[in-house]
């Protein structure tokens, strides 16, 4: 009897504190749902209070009056939310958790008084239908786009979901953060037309489909994207037809630079010089220096500025041409050391660097913790922006390697700290990052959401009647706040 | 005195029928617009009342209550729609007016005796900035996407906007349609990521700049996609940047098709062979005759079911490569007379047959009107869609060619009529081709919008809920009902 158990401990805690109403709740929902889809196990809960990142909660979540409901369909979903609308107990919808700001946190907007139902999607993860013919796939929320991608290669569909946020990311968290990932040069975000329709259960309880499965449609706005970025706060996804686009052979490039200013010339040259270009990444000297701190016993970078460039091409004729022209692009652009991976095994080598850049950036102050910022802004004003927060962290006194998605203007700092002194002026960095971003036309988020974290700098950036239109539709979509109430919206 | 002449004709015609307040609506717009931009001139509304397609309005507007006016900033916007607030008279924004369902056409929702403001953004034509750099540029809602294709060209400026729909197609109407073209295939549509930011003036008279100049962000949810396919219900776009992209050299490649499920395989196949395809055109073979008739002096085609496709590739290894691998899939799906334009020249002769697709329709039968539809399915469903409404048109005993942008699963058939007796059946054969795309998980409307001619399938493609979603959110916006009334939302 888990729901008594979780009663007694309730009332051992501040039985003054705790809204009884949500015991009844957690009550209703062990009453529809299996034992072990009703979660109140203090591990469980703080688990579920903590995404990656920088707005980690660092409250524990309260014990007894919050829950985390595993769901296996959508009309388990519509149960949840009928319950949460009778006991007035918010939802807080959970998936991958990778994101950077807190918004799956439900721990985070609701003080530990207050509780919450954690609705982890985990559950929800079959793919349901494959049409390889129309390019699509019908799945639920919480499947990985890892698991779709390996899933089509084991089946031989030469297919793929192209959006690459972190590893971990599910479909629905996906949807909900507005993700993008390195492949957004070529393929865009989930702001375009990769989510086709998407089935969603409303804070009213009722379940809209926002539309059919032809690749265009034009039958009024899209519903679909008001539930892309608004972070679980105007409806829970509970399955989605993704598009598909055509996996092909990729190469790798990799060149140095003399600074930020040349490599993102090159990086918009490359964009434009009809090269079939899946990837821009660059990394700056500092990462490049984590890189060869990383792997000390291995290959050894020159410490400039870099860009990693993903070439597609369907044959070996698109491939050497491409190479060829991007090898111009780079030498015309002071470029130099131009390395072309010219086999699968040895594209997969170099690109492995690119993919330890993260982990590499922990290399410059072993033992540090880091603080990973996401702001994005027009192409030109990259090398603007970076040299501006470069000084910054010198004066500051923190290291930190830069990642940027080159191609699109998004750049990730990491930030380094060693302790609390250090965080809090890491933090004044990172806001004046944002700052940065906004004076250059660009946005404080570029791909990981608001959450919590980002909330501040909301009204600055879109001004105070985009967020005032964005409040409204929340007001008339979720009138009880009972859809991640804290998140997204400022105050 | 502009004002006072319309204001004796009103008097002739019907003083009983006509709202006193519009009267007094028409002299504030007046008071504060030049003469020569608010018009009441019978034949100016008229041109007004109409757009391109079968929902053309038949009625002529009420002269006297009804007034079309020039904005030229969005100061002009947000003081037309005070007026409309004041006088609680509706606003109907009038763009290139080439959508087919009537949703500009001011009077076909309002009867001529409500009248209404017909706000013509023609004179909000300018383009404001260019950032080649940054791959994007800010215009005004009136500008035509020929004339920004035009304008870059000029300057020397290799980037291009690639959303095509009819010429003379304006961006702000494009923004409110939610629009695509033969472009789609390559390049997304409307609801994709080409319109940056929006700067909306809402019903309420305040302005909203939906976003900043970054190429991504994840700020919430996009209140730009709001207005995208809203026509112009939600909100009044007055400037817009948009993203461009590298304008690629481009040859083009035609082969005919045994049937549509051959012709349709080939296009799946050759959309996932790694060959940068910017068009994949499909136009049966009643459109092959309607060419022959059409030019009876010049090619004479095969008259068999047909693709032409456009290739992209920046050099000629590109080109040759592409059209070896096109050559293939052509090939291996039963197409024959693979026909590659090796030249720009030759290119451009070749496409010339595409783009005449829509005059040579009529062409089949001299004389006759010619009923537009636009439908889109999944991919494999392309087939049997062609197939059912070919016997339609075969039992109903009317012409039709049939043009799909067969990379997207989206078909038109230009359904012929002679008279009124025709026109009806026409009608029902429409009908019917909107019920099959519904059956086959398509869509009745692929990128011309819903208007009034197709607020009736609404409900039935998206379900009752979403419909209902889409009003609530038009009651929050809108509550006046002032935008565009009556069109898009069924009632």
């Amino acid at each position: 009897m888990v729901g008594c158990l979780n009663t007694q401990a309730l009332s051992v805690t501040s039985a003054m504190s705790v809204p009884e109403k949500y015991v009844e709740t957690i009550e209703a929902l062990r009453a529809i749902f299996p034992a072990a889809e009703v979660n109140t196990d203090p591990d469980v809960l703080k688990k579920h209070s903590s995404t990656f990142g920088v707005s980690r909660a660092r409250n524990p979540p309260g014990v007894g009056h919050t829950v985390v409901v595993y769901p296996r369909s959508t009309e388990d979903v519509v149960k949840i939310v009928k319950i949460s609308r009778e006991h007035l107990m918010p939802i807080t919808a959970y998936g991958g958790a990778t994101s950077l700001e807190g918004h799956a946190t439900f721990v985070s907007s609701l003080t530990s008084e207050s509780g919450g139902i954690c609705l982890d999607v985990s559950k929800m993860d079959k793919i349901l239908e494959i049409h390889v013919e129309d390019g699509d796939l019908i799945c639920q929320p919480g499947v990985q786009w890892v698991t779709v991608n390996e899933t089509l290669k084991q089946k031989g569909i030469p297919l793929f979901f192209p959006l690459d946020p972190g590893i971990g990311a599910t479909i629905g968290g996906m949807i909900s953060t507005g993700c993008s990932g390195t492949n957004a040069v070529k393929y865009g975000t989930a702001r375009g037309e990769w989510f086709i329709n998407a089935t969603v259960v409303l804070p009213s309880g009722e379940i809209i489909k926002t539309r059919r499965r032809s690749r265009k449609c034009s039958a009024g706005f899209d519903t679909l994207s008001l539930f892309v970025g608004a972070e679980g706060t105007l409806g829970i996804v509970t399955e989605v037809t993704i598009r598909l686009t055509p996996l092909l052979p990729t190469r790798v490039a990799v060149a140095g630079f003399p600074d930020v200013a040349h490599a993102s010339r090159a990086s918009t040259e490359a964009l434009n010089c009809g090269v079939n270009l899946q990837c821009i990444e660059l990394l700056d000297k500092r990462s490049m220096a984590g890189l060869n701190a990383f792997n000390r016993n291995m290959r050894q970078w020159p410490e400039q500025d870099s860009i990693f460039f993903k070439i597609q091409g369907a044959t070996q004729v698109f491939i050497d041409e491409s190479a060829r022209i991007l090898r111009e692009v780079v030498e015309r652009n002071g470029g130099s050391g131009f390395e072309f991976a010219a086999t699968e095994k040895e594209a997969d080598d170099l690109w492995l660097a690119r993919k330890s850049a993260v982990m590499a950036g922990f290399a410059l102050a072993p033992g540090a913790q880091a603080m990973i910022t996401d702001v994005c802004v027009p192409l030109s004003a990259l090398p603007q922006l970076m040299t501006n927060i470069g000084k910054d962290l010198d004066e500051a006194g923190l290291l930190a390697g830069t990642l940027a998605h080159a191609g699109d203007g998004n750049m990730h700092a990491m930030i380094l700290y060693r302790n609390e002194n250090e965080e809090k002026i890491a933090r004044g960095v990172a806001d004046k990052l944002a700052q940065y971003a906004l004076q250059l036309d660009g946005t404080c988020t570029g791909e990981h959401g608001v959450g919590v974290g980002k909330k501040k700098y909301l009204v600055d950036e879109l001004g105070a009647n985009t967020v005032e239109l964005m409040k409204q539709i929340k007001k008339t979509i979720d009138p009880l706040n009972l859809f991640n109430p804290g998140k997204l919206y400022p105050d």
